[in-house]
């Protein structure tokens, strides 16, 4: 069981109240280096986004916009406004512009949608990502469907409708697949579940990490984009900062009806979205770029999951399946998640996510995102060793590697 | 008086087109360009920002971000949230910081603060910049107070006082200097005003041109920032898109009640500020960057002023007083303001905003934006040829100086 010393309690009071200040949310890399100097994070692991993303990305902004100077104007000019931008994703989307709506991150879309389409009862499955019962307004009542952990927070679909059709909610919430579980929803269920819920004003369908998901063969997922034109009451949100590793830019979209995306331009949301997301957005449904990123999805995709299956050969932790980028860890020695946390950020400079905080999780629970393929070894190194089992690799080789 | 040529007249069908698309705003550069490859800008004077000191931030910003390699991170991690950035402006703005809000860009703030705290009734002055009351939700009343073309769209604060005991606005809006006509309200009336409006809920002071004011000595402006800590009614709205030239990074602020900021963060406004806003408000709390910014700003308040003086002594046209950094133009020789857009436009490459659109301007009106030396002569060059007037420099030169 891990035990703290005098010096990680110390830490930990200190994290404890710049915690207490971000909200429901981790303090971002910047936050904590800013308080605690002293703490170097060498692996982010707390936040949920494919690095080799990140680089490709950061490989056409450079050749495209710093060697050429043209970055200048997209930081001088005023971008072009939603409906200009959506109408870049279109084709890539195949979906009518008028029903695309973009977003300074997928947090202000969830704000849009729940301030102004959910009036009465929203249906929230627990655990999940926080800002969906947080955002309700006042007037608003949440319920919250539990996920069974002995059932590895699958979701029960007969269960599911029965508490639809009791409870009447005028909004009902799907992560697909779930923050912080990964727990995934085969596309076929997910038909099935907007067959039967019809009646049902808004379906939220977030597949902000949809991209990390596969059916049959692990280089192809399948979105429920394909089934916006059949379903009126279909609300997909979509954030660019996981698959595409950019949350600094702020960039996301969602797919709903053309009268709700109507709603939303009708008094507000102009200039919403930086000119370095509407870059990233061109670059998105360019063929060019998609190639490219079909690549290093698929390569994240596989190293991640077998990073999932290494960790679970650790004792003393049990990890649930993911199909996401990132592993809900169970503690099942006693130890304290706080605690886990804290070792792995003082002792090997990895920052993890304690979930103590998240409602509907009974237990310890740390959410650890995959990273390189480096990276994810020198992870399970530093929980074997916190753990003082023996290390399967060379620690310091592992973390050059990182 | 102006008269298209064919050529003329199927580049404004084209454009019209664009403009009916970008709602009440002029089309982006970025959008202008994509649509008609054809027309190039060499001179945006549509959009109103400050070129040094756009020059100024990318200088910095090659130095402490591009060349060290730092700029993954502000691309790649979560930025920080709403408060947290909030706190790096408290002490150069002298507001505590739970009374600072920050946005992605002035644009949401407006929209944040129209769609939760008016509730009955706003009054705005006209001409005004639209969103103040295209945001307004369906069950506010609107209510105009217009600003007299004959005494230089000055606001006459008896009268304006006596509309708001009249008609009892739970909100009102003063943008000062004032857009699109950059009339200045001094600091002693905006006292006065707040005094007198105790009983309103909200007084909105937009602050976006402020930089550009002056009171006795050119280099000094007052900002209504010092009286935010007497009249809890104040709203600052203060974009950072004109003064420091960045609207591609959508960066604003505002300064409220404490009760108000909290509303605002209680459900929502979480991550709403890209990762280079937030190295943006940073860099402007930053002594080292506000000593070279103050040098640029009044460097350019200065040469707008001069540009401002040159423009008046062109005949056909009337330039309105303005303390903020562009000019009201009235057309006085018949001309439409549409086809003048045009002209300048297609024959020197000269963007700039015809205010036919804007509501209580009877006339024919374009804003021109004050840019550098070299393209404010530009500019006044243009206006003289196409009215065929004599040039008063060699045109090619000021281009290139341009």
């Amino acid at each position: 069981m891990l035990i703290l010393t005098e010096q990680e309690k110390a830490i930990a009071a200190s994290i404890a109240e710049m915690k207490s200040k971000a909200g429901s949310h981790s303090p971002s890399v910047f936050t904590l280096f800013e308080n605690l100097p002293e703490l170097r994070v060498k692996i982010d692991a707390c936040y949920l986004s494919n690095p080799y993303a990140t680089e490709l990305f950061l490989n056409f902004l450079r050749r495209e916009l710093i060697d050429t100077g043209r970055l200048r104007d997209f930081l001088e000019f005023y971008p072009s406004q939603n409906q200009v931008i959506a109408s870049a994703l279109e084709e890539h989307l195949d979906v009518p512009t008028g029903k695309i709506f973009v977003g300074n991150g997928a947090a202000e879309i969830i704000q849009a949608v729940i301030h102004n389409f959910t009036t009465k009862k929203i249906l929230v499955n627990i655990p999940t990502f926080s800002s969906y019962y947080e955002f309700a307004k006042d007037d608003v009542q949440v319920l919250y469907f539990k996920l069974d952990k002995d059932n590895n927070f699958r979701l029960d679909i007969d269960s599911y409708l029965q508490t639809i059709k009791r409870e009447k909610p005028d909004t009902v919430v799907l992560i697909n697949p779930n923050n912080p579980d990964g727990g995934y929803i085969g596309f076929a269920e997910i038909q099935h579940l907007l067959e039967e819920l019809r009646e049902v004003d808004n379906i939220i369908i977030d597949e902000s990490f949809i991209h990390f998901s596969f059916e049959e063969r692990v280089n192809k997922f399948r979105s429920a984009l394909e089934l916006s034109r059949h379903f009126n009451n279909l609300i997909i949100i979509k954030s660019m900062s996981k698959d595409f590793g950019i949350a600094g830019i702020r960039a996301g979209y969602a797919v709903m009806s053309e009268a709700k995306v109507n709603y939303l331009l009708k008094n507000g949301y102009l200039w919403n979205v930086s000119g370095l997301a509407q870059y990233f957005f061109n670059l998105y449904a360019r063929e060019e770029f998609s190639r490219e990123y079909e690549k290093v999805r698929v390569q994240y995709v596989q190293e991640a999951q077998t990073f999932f299956k290494n960790l679970s050969k650790i004792p003393s932790i049990k990890v649930y399946p993911s199909m996401a980028n990132f592993a809900l860890v169970e503690l099942i020695d006693g130890s304290r998640a706080a605690d886990f946390f804290i070792k792995m950020l003082v002792q090997h400079h990895i920052y993890t996510r304690s979930c103590s905080d998240k409602i509907g999780l009974d237990g310890q629970f740390v959410r650890i995102a995959a990273r390189t393929k480096g990276e994810n070894q020198a992870i399970i190194n530093a929980i074997n060793s916190i753990y003082s089992l023996p290390l399967e690799y060379d620690y310091e080789v592992a973390m050059q590697a990182a």
